[in-house]
């Protein structure tokens, strides 16, 4: 193998004339630029990219945390992410944090030791001091917003304005709203938005705090489906408890949309494979990734950035789980 | 911070020795290891993973192949492989290949370079030369065998067979099998599978190659459905084709399971959130992910293997698409 000595040597300048070209780090004449150039084209010479990065502390590989990839809305995330980061150069490593702060910790810890060049972070933590001092460019995506760290996510409150007077022009009089938990921004944001609207509607509603979870959402959804008869909307703030509360519906044998009318919130794939399909608002999970990670690579890059929050806009899907809106 | 020069002053020795010993590459006396382990505890030094990567080539950073990790399959396996290498201190690189095979070999490269320690790969790709002839630790999951690659896969021939005798069992009289793309090995044995016991049962059976993607499943069973209006049983050789007939059938007003029976096979976390719940020949994706693992990082610390083939039983689970077994 060609080294950066062999490299030296056919340009007749010193190994640290030819480190200080290769990495960019200091005074070079424009005479021996041309010969190393030159001697590097030569013999082929192909610069050892864990000694560039000892050199300039980047490896072009960045970290993506979530919370846990087998929830349907992060594979996505992770696609888009990936796509993007190899359109730069970048590869990605994923981590899956389970919420914990001290595995986040440690990653970003492991991570950091080993010139990772960046993360983008969706978490519950942002403010917690292992981001607060992290001295690497990191971007947030979905949750919570710090004031140093750019942030990407839908435009949740808004979106649940739209989600609930679908469910209000499709003559619903009960609403159900399945609240996210209470420790999640999008989730709060995303009751603010309910309650705007349902407020103002003189319409009957009934709140519950629901885990993006299936199987809990199907049982509290059938409990509650038990207790109050006459609702005949649901609102969930995930797809995933969405889902739970069709499947609640299908068990109580209450006819969707006939009876009761349902509207998820996230546009994961699994809606359109559920029947009726899931109506839904949805964001663009994709977009999102692909947004943050073209924010966090100029930022290792040093680009100027042109903003600190980044709205993506959601989209109402109808599908089968609501019916046609009433004349 | 404290430089290997730092640690060099105060044990009295030369950088070339600290270095020996650190990166455990030479003969160190016993006395100057003492002094620079003393240095080193005392100075709080700590050893720059990426010098030590140049010196090792081992970065503790794992690379994960898979198509596309947005097919439901997939994050249930990065979620294992990231968990198990997480325990032994390594780091998972997220690959999405497409099936691509110069996008595979692009990655190969490119992580080769950056010392990454070896790679877990979902390929129909495993006879190409990137593969055969990659200088690094492979193990193959759930597709292909190369003789020189470990594989953790299911016992897909069997279970094929164990959800085919699931559908006769509970009276089905005309079979349609959805069989998976002809160039994917699991696909093929599943199919070998359910020949193996339809051709002795005497029941007609009628076989689709489908696509594991849901909209093209939904299609080919709707125009099939349409057609053969005796079909009472549909085996799926995955549960996003699974997922796409149940939707015909519901589209067509096809009642499941009355009047139609349906298996799928991978055991996704899908399957129950559809209504009915998809019976499926399930698979421990955790633990072939697990086990993969674990197979890779033996090989990357040189430790023996016990064997070349790994095959993780799979296991029926009935949910609401099959009725119970006729007397």
């Amino acid at each position: 193998m060609t080294t950066i000595r062999d490299v030296a040597k056919k340009a007749g300048v010193s190994v640290a004339t030819v480190s200080r070209y290769l990495n960019d780090s200091g005074y070079v004449s424009g005479e021996a630029a041309r010969a190393v150039a030159d001697a590097v084209k030569e013999l082929k010479y192909e610069l050892n990219p864990v000694a560039r990065s000892l050199n300039t502390k980047k490896t072009n590989i960045i970290g993506l945390i979530v919370p846990d990839i087998t929830n349907p809305f992060f594979p996505e995330l992770a696609r888009a992410v990936e796509d993007v980061a190899l359109t730069y150069g970048y590869t990605v490593i994923l981590c899956n944090s389970d919420e914990n702060p001290e595995k986040e910790k440690n990653y970003i810890e492991t991570l950091r030791k080993k010139y990772i060049d960046g993360f983008i972070v969706t978490s519950n933590q942002l403010d917690a001091p292992h981001y607060a001092n992290i001295p690497l460019p990191i971007v947030a995506l979905d949750r919570a917003i710090n004031a140093n760290i750019p942030t990407v996510a839908s435009n949740n409150r808004e979106g649940a304005g739209i989600g609930t007077r679908a469910l209000l022009e499709r003559g619903c009089k009960k609403i159900l709203f399945l609240r996210g938990p209470e420790e999640l921004n999008p989730a709060n944001d995303r009751y603010e938005g309910f309650m705007d609207v349902i407020r103002h509607s003189g319409i009957e509603h009934h709140v519950a705090i629901c885990p993006f979870h299936f199987t809990e959402s199907e049982k509290i959804v059938e409990s509650i489906l038990q207790e109050q008869k006459d609702i005949d909307g649901i609102f969930a703030s995930s797809d995933v408890s969405a889902a739970g509360a069709l499947k609640a519906a299908n068990t109580l044998g209450i006819s969707v949309p006939d009876e009761l009318q349902i509207v998820g919130f996230d546009g994961i794939a699994m809606g359109e494979m559920l029947s009726p399909g899931l109506t839904t608002v949805a964001q663009d999970i994709y977009k999102m990734g692909a947004i943050a990670t073209r924010v966090l690579i100029k930022r290792i890059e040093n680009q100027t950035e042109e903003q600190h929050f980044y709205e993506v806009p959601v989209e109402l899907k109808i599908r089968g789980t609501t019916r046609s809106v009433e004349e």
